[in-house]
């Protein structure tokens, strides 16, 4: 505790598990008076001993701080932590990973309660929170007004990205980027899967797949202009045609390292969809199209 | 034609493709006497008149020069093309799409004709040829001193990198960053078709799902570790339960948005099968395992 204590907003966090434990120990070190609650109470004893004030309930929690940060294992666990507590006038964020259906559902919830809601969506990974320069930040969506009131809370803990009114951007912006990771993730192991057996020095191979990924990446504005004006050929260097020619050594070649395509054929087959369809002189823009029913 | 031009190495080129040509007029640019051919006489009529010579047929282009840069649409148009030249002597570097078990043969057919063989493998699109700044480069493997003798003329169109004696490793390496690559695709795909519906900006989007992806890509130096240690718990932040769990997440998510999920279950069920064989507490690591036959 240092010497700004009582300038510091109080709020109260629930939940603590690895992330919410991250979360309360940004914030003790930044001096906020910090009321927690985990269900099962041992995990709060190591924060009481950093200064934190341990409620008995969720209840007596939020009555605590007018702020109440929500870090649960799911969106029922938000709904049966808070189902007798007095939320009137309270301010939630909901940090609890969610989908964007979700995240609208609880913000509904939340004003017949009586309170406002925030909804975020952590990327980061729990070493990162309270790490500035880690790269970690948060996703919010809801109220403006509501998120400026506590911006400078908020940013203790990591970075704060605001991406709308509808409390659902928040998960939907959460999502997409963790979708594109796990694609890229597959891409990864489908890379190491093919080299791993041959007498080649992971050590060396990394950097290059790191360094081809990261300027590879940008191919990102090029649909985003194709989706913007509708026109899928435009700057296009690489064509489908040429994509799904390419496409056959590849999977050529995973046959001939014995390692299996499946992370890459449901690719490849909506490539292959959209060239039938008549579209080879396009990129990929197209497999957008045949993604959305 | 600059003074310098009977300083520079002679050269061969046959292919005169979107890439070949590009290749071609970085090497006429930087002065080297160049030969050209293409099966189809047209292309060439560009370049002869910035001054390259251009053969009728290749077994006259590959008399011109002592270097012969190969840029054929694969492996089979190689062996046609070649079938009537005498290669005695000659060092051919063949930048022709192709899978490991193809350049490698390729290299045994060229020693048996009388010739030295290099294998390319360009990882650039031609607007990065003769760019220097662009980022793109070319993987070289084969014999060192081949590479060693003609490195100067090799780095004129695009930056070197060469990734050992074996003949396949060239196109070993292309083919596995460009699979990861088609991974990351398919991923950005998928997250532009989650968004794309509502109400984001997506100028505002891609800028933040690029910023992710760069910053996750070192995902790939964890695996290198693992891979080397043959520990794959070593250091592990968020491990294989809790990704299986967010999945579920990103599942539900697609089909709130009326995404198909085809492009993310290939590598969710991947993981779901490592943890169920009991390796929650890896990360994904051990899915490159499952995708080795």
């Amino acid at each position: 505790m240092n010497d700004n204590t009582f300038e510091k907003s109080r709020l109260t966090l629930l939940g603590l598990g690895v992330m919410g434990t991250a979360l309360a120990r940004a914030w003790l070190a930044a001096g906020h008076p910090l009321t927690v609650w985990n269900r099962t109470a041992g995990r709060a004893d190591p924060l009481a001993a950093e200064g934190a004030m341990v409620a008995g309930t969720a209840a007596e929690a939020v009555a605590a701080s007018d702020l109440v940060v929500i870090c649960l294992l799911d969106d029922a666990s938000v709904g049966e932590a808070l189902a007798d507590a007095d939320l009137t006038g309270k301010d939630l964020v909901n940090l609890t990973t969610g989908t964007p259906a979700q995240a609208r559902a609880r913000a509904e919830w939340a004003e017949k309660r009586g309170a406002r809601l925030l909804d975020g969506g952590i990327m980061a990974v729990p070493p990162m929170i309270g790490a500035p320069g880690s790269g970690g930040y948060v996703f919010y969506s809801g109220s403006r007004a509501l998120f400026d009131a506590h911006h400078d809370t908020l940013a203790v803990p990591a970075g704060t990205t605001y991406v709308g009114e509808d409390p659902g951007f928040a998960a939907l912006h959460d999502v997409a980027l963790l979708s594109a990771m796990t694609g890229m993730f597959a891409g990864i192991s489908h890379a190491f899967a093919l080299v791993r057996k041959e007498d080649v020095a992971l050590k060396d191979f990394a950097p290059l797949l790191v360094g081809w990924l990261t300027a590879m990446a940008p191919y990102a504005y090029g649909i985003t202009g194709h989706l913007e004006s509708g026109d899928y050929t435009e700057g296009v260097v690489s064509n489908l045609a040429m994509m799904v020619e390419g496409n056959a050594t590849l999977l050529r070649t995973a046959e001939e390292q014995g390692v299996s395509a499946e992370l890459l054929t449901p690719f490849t087959a909506l490539m292959e969809r959209r060239l039938a369809d008549g579209h080879g002189d396009e990129d990929t823009t197209g497999v957008i199209d045949l993604l959305t029913r």
